[in-house]
């Protein structure tokens, strides 16, 4: 993949975001790296997460992939705050292994001057097997 | 739309099935209804669904979709409870209003051997305007 | 569903545009009405949709869900042929019948000041169950 | 990514098997290379794939990522002719580059008993940037 833009933020500024922005969340996820085309951000798995049988939940999962490709947009802009999720399509393909976390790799493929879209695999710590896959789309304010 | 099959549990019975099988997020909904083309689930919105500014956030409206044609398959299959969300696309249209519950109108729209498809349009209580849309696929266990 | 606007453009008038402005497909479809929430659009089926076997392919269900909702911008915002297909969600869901015309109902269920979002049943002329759905997002032009 | 199975067919039996069952558009495409995550496709764009002002149009990009995806999944389990679209959700980003073909750039990433799934990146020859993503789920036959 091209390379969208080079970062304005890194891991630790995008914690620190995180913190500052979304305190019912920043708990939940931790900015393991912002590389070239993207960013990697970690779902730290708790009880909070799990359906019966242990497997993370659909609204967990949907939920990491929409904070990782936020974060890698405001990796590229700046600290705006107000993009805003427009469209979401993800694929559950395979339960996550238990008992470890859930790792999300996004991608950056377009930020325009209104739009953005990214897309991103979630797979367990530890595998490389896809247990989901997401698309999105956001509305991003004028720069 | 067509009538996609007669339901076989109705909304006390589905509340009872999410009750047993879903203790972490029973408390959430309230089924409304069950009609000829799906059902209609409220969302009783709490602090924990909301993100700064007093929105509702987009896990909490992913997971009101999910739930509501999760029981609109079971409303017409039985209390199975082994269908597996294989994919959503969600459309996130307007701010929810503030102050007020988010009601999901679920229709299905294929109830096959091994996927069922339905849809739904959340709106918040006392508006028609649609704050989302989603559309999303199960894979049922064999009948 | 609540009504958006009121149509600017009749059946009438969105076929002539498209007969004007997209010489390639007018002939594919037939606008069969304009509606308060949204539209009715024919695939005339021919060979040149058809798969082996019989069956309308893909590309051809995706092109009539596009040309509906683009058509139901336009009977909303008049005739500025510049809105541009942004996202398409679809889902395929039964073997259309054989022989018979494809039809499309469309709505619109946004539109913005910089996005418009529509969804659509495909079904075959005489049958009420859905062969596909589908959602789009259109970014439109400064009106 | 990881490696799904080992491929069974190669680019040259992929284009003899799209010239026997698909004979109506196996001219539009060229598979260009299979490997271990996927497969690339070509669209050798010609005027029946433009809209007025020589850009692709969207049931043409639709068509490649979704026999890009088709192929790569016959590629692994044979030519067994029964796999069928039943989902799709694509982004398109960008406008594509005048006068060159399309490359479609597809991947496994699932590919279980009843159902596959895979993504692809469209772009322009030549040009790294992303004109169109697309996912998109198959329903296979028992194999």
């Amino acid at each position: 993949m091209s390379k969208i833009e080079t970062p304005r933020m890194d891991a630790a500024a995008l914690e620190a975001f995180l913190t500052e922005h979304f305190p019912q969340v920043h708990a939940d996820f931790t900015v393991e790296r912002v590389d070239p085309v993207g960013i990697r951000v970690r779902l730290k798995v708790a009880d909070r997460h799990l359906r019966p049988g242990g497997t993370i939940s659909g609204p967990s999962m949907f939920a990491l992939a929409d904070v990782a490709i936020y974060l890698a947009i405001l990796s590229r802009i700046g600290p705006v705050a107000l993009a805003v999720t427009t469209n979401c399509s993800i694929d559950f393909m395979r339960k996550p292994e238990a008992g470890v976390d859930l790792i999300c790799d996004a991608r950056l493929l377009k930020l325009g001057r209104v739009l953005a879209v990214g897309d991103c695999i979630l797979h367990s710590e530890g595998s490389e097997a896809a247990v989901a896959r997401a698309s999105l789309t956001y509305s991003i304010p004028p720069r």
